[in-house]
């Protein structure tokens, strides 16, 4: 059975999972990077990004659980890039140069549609523009079998959360507050949703919280 | 110099500090009682209401912490009670019988008028009806120079949080989901209001996090 998953996504201890004022500077929202210091100082990701040191442990076992499996990936549109409205034309590729983390293909949610894109190491960028249920649909024909993660941002998991549809929501609690931003939780009831905690994991660097919908609703 | 704490303040980990629907049988409102299985748990609580057993370790720390260099509360009157409106007489007084856990003067914000009881243990409660900066004034007056620890609930911290007059604030996110209830956090900027994150620890039974005032705003 092919899952949606989100994994590694990261909020402040007051629940914020960007930081306010997205822009080219700060894709995460102004204070928002700090909210992944954990993700980068592991061995996965210096790896594939860094200088191949970085840390072992649980919170590398978690990127890496995150990168297991996964056939194909949905993004929200301001997760993807800073262009609001229609797309100008196509020299916006996303955040992560010629060589993209997800060598799947992407399902990009948007109102403006576009052309795919194909990318280096095996990512290509598609634009839904029928909405979470379409992206859905046609992300796990693309997984064949594997599970489809959900990459963010607040604003999209939210969507699937409200309509039932993740399975398994891995989030990590940096120890820094935010202030304001998106809000991951507020006035969305996880419980009545089906969700609950199945995992708890305390590392250097984040507290870890899997959250498992077990069919209820 | 007395310092304005919470301490020992459980909250889930989509932010609830209680739940939905308080009740004389839910003080903390539907499912909110587990919020607190750790510091029950723990030797200090055990050894206050408990049969002397109980766990000793970081959770039973920062259990003890809190009853530390405090001289005098302040409640929130959903804390105090599930009284709504005016007093209809004098019968109710707190949730804890005879002998409340305060042993201090606690000073209970109500916008009804009553006279000060005082109970078993030390423990006296007085009403105060002219606000959150008067409460305070009383309250600091009667720990003559030691701390003044407010107790909750979730209204009542925003409330002093937004006034910028909590020192230190001491969370404790418990390893489950609410839903639904009264956030502590949602819609008030912690940032701008100068706190930041200075002790986190993880334990068996909670993540706790201490914020603290740094003077800014």
């Amino acid at each position: 059975m092919s899952r949606l998953r989100v994994n590694s996504f990261s909020i402040s201890i007051d629940g914020y999972g960007a930081g306010p004022n997205q822009s080219l500077e700060n894709p995460l929202g102004v204070g928002g990077e700090a909210l992944h210091d954990w993700i980068v100082a592991t061995r996965t990701f210096q790896q594939l990004y860094g200088d191949g040191g970085g840390t072992t442990g649980d919170d590398d076992e978690f990127v890496a659980r995150g990168l297991n499996n996964i056939g194909a990936w949905i993004l929200g549109r301001n997760m993807f890039g800073p262009v609001r409205g229609p797309w100008p034309d196509d020299s916006w590729k996303g955040w992560w140069g010629d060589r993209p983390p997800y060598h799947t293909p992407v399902f990009v949610l948007t109102h403006q549609p576009r052309e795919s894109v194909a990318m280096d190491g095996g990512t290509t960028f598609h634009f839904v523009t029928d909405g979470i249920y379409a992206a859905l649909d046609r992300a796990r024909q693309a997984a064949n079998g594997q599970d489809v993660r959900l990459g963010g941002g607040v604003a999209t998991i939210r969507q699937y959360l409200e309509a039932g549809l993740i399975d398994e929501l891995h989030i990590a609690i940096s120890p820094m507050l935010l202030g304001s931003g998106e809000h991951l939780f507020a006035n969305l009831d996880t419980v009545a949703l089906g969700y609950h905690c199945t995992e708890r994991v305390a590392t250097a660097g984040a507290m870890h919280y899997v959250l498992t919908r077990n069919g209820i609703g």
